[in-house]
């Protein structure tokens, strides 16, 4: 083998090995989502902090889910003047009955578009208050020093909400995004090219192989998704860009400059689409194979015999649905064979089976790798749904909410899931397809080879997060993986000055060869009139 | 952990098993491309053999490199009536004094324009012999029925010589390329967005960075690749796809359909590019830690003391430079303190310096790896420069033919090369460029964070070939990783049909509003009026 010098040769060695040993020491500044994103970003710093990194997380003073002190990360407390919590239980349950009513036809055309302008100025606040946190780490001259000399290796993020990036290239340091969505949408429409026709827009419920109909509403998400990002979204960022580091620096930029995008996401599920070196695919990555469950829970699920147990839980966001509703489910619960073990915080519904039992929370990775688990009802949330194809088990899908019509489409798609509209749901309509997926081996059989095809990977996905976490610091970056294509003006980048220089030669070509060829004939024509004459 | 049935479990526990052991015995048929793309396959071929795979090579009678016999594969021959050897020494050694003196200036336009449709004229050839050989399978119906019977798993080819990917789809076989090019281009052309302002067209050398000329030539490349595609290689295909399976299977859509490509590519070398989650990349695949030398050389290597040695090889297609230049070469080297090893077959060049050894062969590999190496003048084929890469060692780049310029210009923009011009090349501006890279550090430095970057890796290139081809013989294919989205019109591909639709909607509505305006305007008018009288 070829010696390379002293320092190269021995930081080699040395990342090599701290590869194999986990010792490899970096400090790592994070800034993180709260609420549900959390619970992902929370298990990256565990096993970081367990590879011997230092880990310091930036959160503003009213957090919720990131905690000042634990025993993983220090943390960095920005005070703001004020916040909403963008994940509020209240705020959930609220959102939620107005948008049944909207879709329950009850609501007039007028509440729809208060609704949606309610929503738009809800998430340009939520990017205000974002944006504030980062002026306020700027005004504290001490903070930004003390991080200048801390000497961090890496920022980790997640671009939910954005502003990382920009403390980021103020402090010059590498940036690796832990990824579901960006701002308001998917982060690879920032990266890679996504042909509109059978790349689906997020939040636009198609497949990938569409219909007419499906491509027209694509590219309608596709344009309201531009325009959300141009007027609500990104105008916060980019005042800051211009503010701190002058008019040449636009926000899309320094999103599209960052080294490793870790997207929370498998193509397992996701329909096939084009993407770029540097995006890493760890969708999953929190799945593990199941514990024991407690000993009431396991001699529950006992009782069920060879029926086996169907699991209902809607997520950590919704406290409850409507009564009118929970009480649908509880009379098809009760005519299955099955037991049923239903996540269910709120009032009880009078009409409950004698086979459903009720908690207020449930060990959902667990019960999902039990064998006598037989199908899963969820709202479509992204960490139940890997769970459940991690498990191989089937799904009854009732999307509420943001991605999960997407999620549940995904699965749908592939056989492995059945999906109720919650707003038309009945009792029969919900034991029908709740039916169809115990009775049709063909769900189960689907999901399964989900499964297979995802556990089958070259290396887990928690551990290729970590690979390219530690890449990233070993060697200050990853521009290697990375185009500035984005930089180019959008008429560069379609080629558009190329082509129109093209036509226009061509055009000069054929205009020139017309114009000699008129001159010829009429010299001709001349010259047989002079004969003639 | 969830049970799964029982032939579904077994078979992954089996498959976990068998890739721990490489035990899995699968049955594969191969259809390679002769010369030094067989170099690459055989590599695969072999180690797919230690890991007990069944191996059936097809090869045609007059093979040159692909042998009948091997202790790693059985084979099948076919024979052809006529073959040109595409790789045929003597044709090279011709093609390239002719090349040489087109670029030199001393041909004139008709010797061009005559050169390059005899270069079409032989693509074409080369192609239509190949589409012959699956004629000639598939009038074997003995054959036919064999291959049939003995239920391969999957068919393993290089798309240089596309005709595999016809019989794979008879006989309704998963297929893997292992891919540098395809038929007349660049095989990432075929399966992602490649936008033509930042992504090189193949054989076109320029940079990612383009100026508005180098898109320009950047665009013409690109139309002209399609054109040679669409008029000179894909006939041959086509015809046989319309004979044996009808007007509705495409030729394009048939090798858009393959399971995994696995790309000779590394994106240390690569610009990055939009990819698919179907191709993985394994550029590089073949380097390898470099052995000890044969005393002889070692010993040579040895007296050059701390100066070091320059090696130089124009790889295994051509046989010699003309002698006007070998002398200017040679006059160069002995201008330096180093020691050289130099490949040369041919003439020897009068003016040969003391310090320099010619060499018929040479442990390539095994020299790059060497300390005492210090420059590498190569030719810029892929392997030498992967080898190059692999070792750190900094090139001094004389492309002839094909890729290699595309090659040598990836290395030069990251300043681990310095490239010259052939027609042009004197002893002083040799002696020049390779006094700069010997003593400008910086040289050696690139290319040693080249040499890092790629060699840290999560899996070796080698392996993760293994753990794909192995991954689809598991699952029966690779489906949910690929997009058929080419089988889209396209129209409808690019959403025209779509943004004409918006357009024809947007303008009917403007009509409307306009006629209402302007009938709301005549209203008032003519009340205005009726009023005034």
């Amino acid at each position: 083998m070829r010696s390379i010098p002293g320092g190269t040769f021995v930081a080699l060695i040395l990342s090599v090995l701290a590869n194999a040993l986990g010792s490899y020491a970096g400090k790592i500044l994070v800034f993180p989502v709260d609420g549900s994103h959390w619970v992902n970003m929370n298990l990256l710093i565990e096993g970081l902090h367990a590879r011997n990194h230092n880990i310091t997380v930036v959160r503003s003073a009213s957090s919720w889910y990131v905690k000042e002190k634990s025993p993983h990360y220090t943390s960095i407390t920005i005070p703001l003047p004020e916040v909403i919590n963008i994940e509020d239980e209240d705020f959930f349950v609220s959102f939620l009955s107005k948008i049944l009513e909207i879709q329950r036809g009850g609501a007039s055309i007028l509440t729809f578009i208060s609704f949606y302008w309610e929503m738009l100025t809800g998430l340009s606040e939520i990017h205000r208050q974002a944006s504030q946190l980062v002026v306020e780490m700027f005004k504290n001259q001490q903070l930004m020093q003390s991080l200048q000399d801390t000497q961090f290796d890496l920022v980790l993020m997640d671009p939910g909400l954005p502003g990382g990036v920009l403390v980021a290239h103020q402090l010059q340091l590498p940036v690796v995004f832990n990824v579901r969505w960006i701002t308001s949408g998917e982060g690879h429409f920032v990266v890679a090219p996504s042909p509109v026709s059978y790349v689906p827009t997020s939040g636009c419920a198609v497949p990938d192989k569409m219909t007419f109909t499906q491509r027209v509403k694509n590219m309608f998400h596709y344009f309201l998704n531009i325009c959300i990002d141009t007027f609500v979204v990104s105008p916060h960022y980019n005042r800051l860009c211009i503010q701190y580091f002058g008019p040449d620096t636009k926000f899309y930029h320094l999103l599209q400059s960052i080294d490793i995008w870790l997207m929370r996401v498998d193509f397992v599920f996701e329909f096939p689409r084009p993407t770029m070196p540097n995006i890493v695919y760890i969708g999953g990555f929190q799945c593990k194979p199941a514990k024991a469950l407690p000993s009431d829970l396991e001699e529950f699920v006992q009782s069920s015999g060879d029926h086996g147990v169907v699991i209902m839980s809607l997520g950590t966001l919704i406290k409850g649905l409507p009564a009118d509703i929970t009480s649908e489910i509880a009379a098809a619960f009760a005519q299955i064979p099955q037991k049923v073990i239903w996540r269910h915080i709120g009032e009880q519904p009078q009409n409950l089976g004698n086979n459903t039992l009720l908690v207020q929370w449930m060990p959902q990775n667990d019960l999902l790798g039990h064998p006598k688990i037989k199908a899963f009802v969820a709202h479509g949330g992204t960490n139940g749904i890997y769970e459940a194809i991690y498990h191989g088990v089937p799904v009854l899908g009732m999307p509420l909410l943001f991605d999960q019509f997407d999620n549940l489409l995904r699965l749908e798609v592939r056989g492995a899931a059945k999906v109720l509209d919650v707003t038309k749901l009945t009792s029969q309509s919900f034991l029908q397809a709740l039916q169809n997926i115990l009775q049709d081996p063909s769900y189960q059989r689907n999901m399964e080879r989900l499964s297979s095809l995802h556990r089958d990977k070259p290396l887990p996905p928690l551990d290729s997060a970590f690979f390219w976490i530690e890449f990233v610091m070993r060697h200050k970056g990853a521009a290697h993986l990375r185009t500035e294509s984005i930089k180019l003006p959008w008429y560069t980048y379609h080629s558009l000055d190329v082509i129109s220089f093209l036509i226009v030669t061509m055009l000069a070509i054929l205009a020139t060869a017309a114009a000699m060829f008129h001159l010829l004939c009429c010299r001709l024509c001349r010259m047989r009139k002079l004969k003639q004459e």
